[in-house]
């Protein structure tokens, strides 16, 4: 393009959305873009005001506006009766960001540098958002989802009172719903607390990640179940010292309590799923809470329950917490994820005294203060007895959503393919696969046919374990159950046939498990 | 009490309460609390489930249950045609639970088992919740305060579609909100960016925590201003290694960048409060934002660009961010805690592309994803306008309630005991303090009387700055804030009186600055 020697013609600047309004501001914005690509230089001369006012079709003054924010910004430079030019001194910064520019694709591509950069990338891939679809755990559909007494009291307590929006609240989070959990926990749980002791979370994960940051310092071993949550393994992983993490291995009664201690006596804290080991389904037996309890007695450990779902059980007794046998030894964490709303993110800790204050300080460094509006819907949902009403209703969904899903995975799956895992309780079932049958591979071919499912394997230590797929319960309708059980029994055969897993005794298995039940 | 020798009297588990219901779940854990206090013990003989009925007053099928519930824990043992005992094999466990509870009081005593529960605990204390009144920041009550359109919002979008309750979400946040929030940041900020590169946060504390965990190491230094917001020095404090934390000067360019290369060439990172210094004010000069970049980008390290207030304004341009003028070498945090609601704890964070994996990732760790309602709420406040209404509407408010907090303090103190720091943005004002006086004493006087103020001197490095006190803004009325500004003023005074600062020269003062302005 023509340059003249006194003033450069700037093309690019002339892209200004008149629109948008701020003319000012959007011209100055270009010119700074403009010297930055090295279309304007340091020294050279900028057209007078009343020229580039008459080439952008703008008034004088908007030029004007944008010339004394840049002088003030020191990008230009004006001199009295002399033109208006590029600031010299930009000279070193503005060559850099060329440059830099120009390297910008390889800078991209750069590795972070932060080792745990690359760990926490695998992370979100790994929780990655999924569709509100069949088998997604907790999804609140159908027979499952909100019913009116909740968006009732949120329009009434978010307009006035504490639930209005209002400024920084307090770290442990709001007193009445603290009350509101400590008497439920009380009643439902056996957790012996008062609401001094409850910190409310942003869900399990706040409080797994909270009972790490204060109960471990950075070389602390912990015993952790195998298989687990991903949610606490990468935790752990995180903090760049995998050895400290012990994985015990869980059998038919949960944690191997005599195995914990023989791989490592000396940790510090202990996390359980103790209600319903995650993913395998069974409680962790009494006499299991006593050896653990015992031995973190003895070894002045903590252990750290995840009671994540046990209000919905679907035969017998719950088991007492931990917290209930042990409260000056047991950190507790409930949820409300699985029985109201994962998208609330509000659950709970309740923890021994002497940790109160260091909970809620590592907490204030994470995210200063749970929001505010529905820890008081919550409270009052509680508090007036809505929240064991919806309990008891939606255990009787998910009791149904389960048995049809049961019934139809059993209907359309010969069982030396794949089989459910017995358990009365939880969000989820277990379906195993049998050996060759990739449960990674499975997940990949039945997510693109819109079907949510997890695989158990790389739940075990090293990625390892056995071959299975995680299957959560939603509100779901029969016919979209029916619909996507279809598609996963597609996608588990299709990677069946690519591993040369026989599924020619298909026919046979189905009338063989006519009389049979498998939870 | 008496015992026969066939079955053992139980007093304690008459505690039921028949209001509560579920009366058969209650004297369970009535008899469990039994066995551990050593009232039953292992291999007793428990009354008839008949006789116990009778005694309590309770359907027998209340103590049938209990007891099954009991042996089915291993709590108690039955033998058909034998008597009900309490299980033998919890004698140990249930010795250790006696020595336990008698032990409970020394064991609550004791110390956290980690180093870094000292540290939290200690910020928990620093950041306790305090009283909605002056001079606490970000109040929006009164001309401040919520206006109908976004409780109609709410309303609207929490009964149906996006905004109702919901499953797990996108860990990186709502895109509609994320692109609200890349549009707005665009055009007011000059940040370059689209919504991929917007992760939605829990407020700009989250935002700081998100940037430690990806960019940093453990033993990776740091620039962090001197002073600085407490939130980011105590997080690279909890990680153990205060060494790898190099405080950077700060003067009325803000950070000296010369200063930060001599004292830490090899950072990693450098987070900075541009746009208006925390807590002094000032905004980060032109040639000082080059000089920060080049080093950056010449060091291969990242600014962490903390805009916690910049939008309020009330005189001149802002400066462009830091982030428009390298996109791929700054993270840009901003918040909606300042010119919405705190108690929303929402905000953002706009990093270089090749990052935004990490930083789910990471926050996946933390808490999975936000909470979903007001994503959309915020989303459609911004896409529809309100948000820039709103700011130029808090704009004047805050404009005004500055003017008379300047006014009034000016009034009330000499200027040789207390005087206002000149700055023309923000959401604080400094209030420096006369040598001798300390300003934690005023902040601890001044809150007995419901005054909440924040002392400066700690929040440089080794905690020995100047004395001074940070005046937050609120929606208060002018009575209000005459009020508080007395009982601070009676602070300071009584403060100054025990350190021998003369507060004579009182009247003189306030005559002489009739005709100066501080700010």
């Amino acid at each position: 393009m023509a340059r003249k020697p006194e003033a450069v013609a700037v093309p690019s600047i002339g892209a200004l959305d008149r629109s948008a309004g701020q003319l000012g501001r959007q011209l100055a914005q270009s010119l700074r873009d403009a010297v930055r690509r090295g279309d304007l230089k340091p020294g050279e001369v900028l057209p007078s005001t009343r020229t580039l006012a008459a080439s952008l079709q703008v008034a004088r003054g908007t030029v004007v506006e944008a010339f004394e924010q840049l002088i003030a910004e020191g990008f230009l430079q004006a001199q009295p009766g002399a033109a208006t030019r590029v600031a010299q001194s930009l000279a070193p910064a503005a060559a850099e960001a060329r440059s830099a520019h120009g390297a910008r694709t390889s800078s991209v591509k750069a590795a972070p540098i932060s080792r745990r950069a690359q760990l926490f990338a695998q992370v979100a891939r790994q929780f990655a958002a999924v569709p509100q679809a069949p088998f997604a755990v907790s999804v609140p559909v159908g027979p499952a989802a909100p019913d009116d007494i909740w968006r009732r009291l949120g329009n009434r307590l978010r307009a006035r009172g504490p639930g209005a929006p209002a400024s920084y609240g307090d770290p442990q989070g709001a007193r009445e719903l603290r009350e509101a959990i400590a008497d439920y926990v009380r009643r439902s749980r056996s957790v012996r607390c008062d609401a001094e002791q409850v910190i409310i979370t942003s869900g399990t994960q706040q409080g797994l990640y909270l009972s790490c940051q204060v109960l471990l310092d950075a070389d602390t071993p912990a015993w952790v179940e195998d298989p687990a949550y991903r949610g606490i393994t990468a935790i752990l992983e995180s903090t760049g010292r995998p050895e400290r993490m012990i994985r015990v291995p869980v059998d038919a009664e949960g944690l191997d309590v005599h195995e914990g201690i023989r791989r490592g006596p000396h940790a510090k804290a202990a996390f359980v799923t103790s209600s319903h080991q995650y993913p395998l389904g069974m409680p962790l037996s009494m006499a299991r809470r006593n050896a653990l309890l015992t031995w973190a007695r003895a070894n002045d450990a903590w252990v750290v329950e995840d009671d994540y779902d046990s209000e919905l059980r679907y035969a017998g007794h719950p088991f007492p917490s931990l917290q209930g046998l042990a409260p000056d030894r047991v950190i507790y964490l409930g949820t409300f994820s699985k029985i109201l709303y994962p998208s609330l993110r509000l659950g709970y800790a309740v923890v021994p005294e002497n940790f109160v204050d260091a909970f809620c300080g590592a907490r204030v460094l994470m995210d200063r203060n749970p929001p505010n509006a529905d820890q008081h819907v919550l409270a009052a949902f509680i508090a007036e007895g809505h929240l064991d009403r919806h309990i008891r209703r939606i255990r009787g969904v998910y009791a149904e959503r389960r048995a049809c899903i049961i019934g139809t995975i059993e209907r359309l799956l010969p069982k030396h393919i794949a089989w459910l895992q017995p358990s009365d309780q939880g969000m989820h079932l277990v379906l195993w696969l049998a050996a060759g049958i990739d449960d990674r591979q499975v997940a990949s071919l039945a997510i693109e046919s819109g079907v949510v499912v997890r695989a158990v394997s790389p739940m075990y230590s090293g990625g390892n374990g056995p071959m299975g797929l995680i299957l959560g319960l939603g509100g779901f309708s029969d016919e979209e159950i029916e619909s996507a059980a279809q598609r996963l029994a597609a996608s588990i055969e299709s990677i069946a046939s690519v591993a040369n897993v026989t599924t020619a005794a298909r026919g046979a298995n189905r009338r063989k498990r006519k009389n049979t039940r498998t939870t």
